[in-house]
């Protein structure tokens, strides 16, 4: 029998696994990966912390976890697998199943034939259409290269000052790499707020709180307009919609776009995305040609909609359903949930499924909970705040989504969470599920399990609350509220909202001095994290006020200023 | 109407949430809570951080996160709800509905009435019967006068040695304070493991490897017959079945019982574990009358049977719902899967569902993993081993459970495992699943999906292994199995089973020294992990060897020294 012939085109994260995975399940396959760049087989989503040096030499970010660089040679040692670097695919002939390449140094042509061809050619990065972005110092970061160049530059640059064009999770991560450096770091973004396609406005507002309190410049609603270049053709200044900013580097990380020219070339279909539409099984419009990672379009499982989310850990899970469909299984890709978790200096960051704004565009009536609260026993050592919000389907009490930030463990709680919405869990099983509790990891009520009881009890009626923007609302007009904060002296003394309509009576003397609040206006009952306004107005409710409500997510969860400076909630 | 009379028995865990609970869904029942101890609603599961002196006041264990203190005057002035503490409940009149009470202090006896009955007497340690468990500096860990007593003998008592009868769960929380402390410490433990009911033996004899190398002596298979005493009363000497041991300390740390003797002198039914019987509402067998915590008995998720597994998490769950249910709702509990996380000096230990033992014993046909690995991105400088041991069915692939160890993320997984197994997942569920990944929290592909794509790799023929005691019964035989080591030389320097059977080529020459392998023997590649010693199986399968395995976990998981005194695996 003739061996099949498996052609990968791509050799970074799906193009790697598949080829691996190919020759596991087949000794005698031809196994041969095409790949334009020098590297193969590195870890992309390394490059932030080679940047920031934490890992001190780029082949960490190639080598197995006992230190052997993954190159051509490994591959064809230890793989059997033929690589082909510096090597460019420019056109996939379908009617007689070869492919054209060129190498990229030699400029010689050639024709690599195929049984199976595997499309895995990544994304590329957006460019603004705006003037000077050839500049010297104008990065993006999406190759080996690229990371290498912001590395030397930042080590050796003399740069005093950077503009992250885009605040998505690229800029972020970066971010931290250049802080770190004592850089100072001013991101300029479109719209108004960080991670628009991630977070809802108020969390990534408390983000947006604890990334101005550790220095970092944050420009919304701006666009950069032009850059423009010192005599050199370094970058020296970036022009905006609304300012001029000098600064010595600029990165440019607006997003990453499915690199699909060859797909498209070859007459494979595309999907609305963009990307390169693929079934379950990862097979393209033709099918013998298969596509996976950052160049094909998912399904997201909670909406049914084809969704463009490019991500390492669905390229590798894509590596692995190729490299059995490639050999004759038969294994499938359901889809995604939406999960991406990141840091950014001290701050975890996780969300998973759909953000309350998702959801009502795709016509969710929805319950809400903003719950703020220690990750772990408030009394254990390495406490620390996580704010947690969670979605769900008011009719079906279906989990939707969550997004979780702060120093505290906020990906285990969004991976529970990412795991349960999966399965099609309800807001009902989240505080049922049997949960790990010990001191030093979790509270004996876990965040998610708190959250899911604040919709229950939102569901049942028992909790009202207004959002922080509803109430912002009120506070900026002349709405005769009266704002209740419950709390104890001298956390007062820490923090507080100014605005007169505030009276404030500790929870413990409340059920005394319930005479003092009016009855004929609405009362907004809050505390640090709303615990005890909720229990405020549980007790006012009890005494026949009929107009009482809690303020999701207190004070620590507040994404306005105070009034009176002190913007920056505190954090354990 | 007359406002309804609850009443609560045990104000710690369950019984102050039901409480608080009922309080918070009606504003005008009678709520009173009856407490044996002076202190209420403290964190039980802190006090081992407690006795350390991580948690520096035990105040903190019974305050809330914002520092109030939550005791009587709490209760009364924030919850409006009556707190008799040190006072015992000694009889339930049923037919009555009273319960007789005697202040502890003043030996007054009184009766108060009830319309609902909350019984949350928690559990009391089992005693051994043997001679001495009265002499002083005998503890056990149970009551917040427990804890006060050890810290101050640990802190004053000059205290060199301990012994701690058990090697259970509490047991070794405290050993973390007592090492934290400088004293050395010795575990007693009857049965040949650690945490029998929870581990399988292969993954407490990792533990074991790692306490021993952190100093912990530990002595399996002996039972103590008897302590004694100096001529103060102290306890000087440990005696066991097989030597004496001397010791300034000594703690009872063999379990937990239910606290039931109200229960039962009440008539309430109790169930085949001994402890109280309860439906899914946590009504006992009388319908006004409710029990949980540590004195009820839980149904598994996963077998259906009834367990007593208690737990600070599953006592606050059914506070919630007994909370509801004494005022009107309709809440219920479904069960538990047998989740347990704890920290012991720098490992973090999880496991959930059932064990392998566990589940053969049930009749089940089992599929396991034993899979050590980084618990991050190898190149991210956090990045820790974690083992994670998976156990799923054979037949239907359903996932049973997993245990993870390790100074790496073991909770998170469990979390994960356990949402995933509650929700009925199956082994192919996991690799799917759309967990986070960054190189700060994860691996591209999770060390979950890692071990279940092992699975299904076993399941499909393409993966065979020897675990690593079906290994040791060979390599203790002059069974003629060649152990086929594929390792890098500067492994190869770090530690290596001594045996004449050893044969080594790295992997990336195997392919080409295939000839020095005999074909007529048993082949069982390994390496660090068994990842390249499962491709060194692919590799020999398809050259056309026949007899050819892995041995699950590598040499990280080899549970047994090295044959040359090295025996401590190396962990990062």
């Amino acid at each position: 029998m003739k061996p099949n012939r498996i052609l990968i085109i791509g050799g970074v994260a799906t193009g790697a696994k598949a080829a691996a995975r190919a020759r596991r399940r087949d000794p005698h396959a031809e196994i041969t990966i095409v790949e334009r760049g020098r590297l193969l087989s590195y870890a992309g989503c390394g490059m932030p912390y080679y940047i920031q040096g934490q890992v001190h030499d780029f082949h960490e970010l190639m080598s197995t976890p006992v230190g052997v660089v993954r190159d051509g040679t490994f591959f064809q040692n230890v793989k059997d697998i033929r690589v082909l670097n510096l090597t460019l695919a420019e056109k996939i002939d379908r009617a007689r199943r070869m492919v054209a390449v060129v190498n990229v140094t030699t400029g010689e042509k050639s024709e690599l034939p195929y049984d199976k061809l595997v499309i895995a050619t990544g994304g590329v990065p957006f460019e603004p259409r705006i003037e000077g972005v050839n500049l010297n110092r104008v990065f993006r970061l999406n190759l080996p290269d690229d990371a290498l160049a912001i590395r030397e530059a930042t080590e050796h640059g003399n740069i005093r000052r950077a503009v992250l064009i885009g605040g998505g999770l690229i800029g972020l991560e970066t971010a931290e790499a250049l802080v770190a450096r004592g850089i100072q770091v001013t991101i300029v973004e479109m719209l108004d707020q960080l991670l628009p396609a991630m977070l809802d406005w108020e969390v990534a507002a408390f983000l947006e709180k604890y990334l101005r309190g550790r220095g970092l410049d944050i420009r919304l609603n701006q666009k950069v307009t032009r850059l423009e270049g010192d005599g050199d053709g370094n970058v020296a200044r970036v022009h905006t919609t609304a300012e001029v900013i000098e600064a010595q580097m600029v990165l440019i990380a607006i997003g990453i776009r499915p690199n699909v020219q060859l797909a498209k070339d070859a007459g494979l279909a595309l999907g609305a995305t963009g990307a390169i539409a693929v079934n379950e099984q990862l097979q393209t419009s033709d099918p013998d040609i298969y596509a996976g990672g950052d160049c094909v379009e998912c399904t997201h499982l909670l909406t049914g909609q084809k969704v463009f989310v490019p991500l390492g850990s669905t390229a590798n899970k894509h590596g692995r359903v190729i490299g059995d469909n490639v050999t004759g299984g038969k294994s499938t890709f359901p889809g995604i949930v939406g999960t991406t978790v990141f840091k950014v200096l001290d701050y975890n960051l996780a969300r998973t499924g759909l953000t309350e704004k998702q959801a009502r565009q795709l016509g969710h009536d929805v319950l809400t909970a903003l719950v703020p609260g220690p990750d772990r026993a408030h009394y254990y050592p390495t406490a620390a705040t996580l704010l947690v919000k969670l979605v769900a389907d008011a009719k079906s009490g279906k989990l939707l989504g969550a997004q979780a930030i702060g120093p505290g463990d906020a990906v285990k709680r969004i991976d529970v969470l990412g795991t349960a919405l999966t399965l099609g869990a309800t807001i009902d099983h989240l505080p049922d599920l049997d949960l790990g509790y010990a001191p030093p990891y979790s509270s004996a009520v876990d965040p998610l399990a708190h959250a899911a009881n604040v919709l229950r009890n939102k569901r049942d009626g028992l909790a009202r609350a207004l959002t922080p923007q509803q109430l912002k609302t009120k506070l900026d007009t002349d709405d005769p509220v009266v704002l209740l904060d419950v709390r104890t002296p001298p956390e007062r003394d820490q923090m507080q909202l100014r605005d007169p309509r505030v009276v404030w009576i500790p929870l413990g003397q409340l059920r005394k001095r319930v005479a003092e609040i009016p009855r004929d206006r609405e009362i907004v009952c809050y505390c640090k994290v709303s615990q005890r306004g909720y229990e405020a107005q549980r007790i006012l409710d009890g005494e026949g006020f009929t107009n009482v409500k809690f303020l999701d997510g207190g004070l620590v969860a507040w994404p306005y200023p105070f009034g009176d400076g002190n913007g920056q909630a505190e954090r354990k």
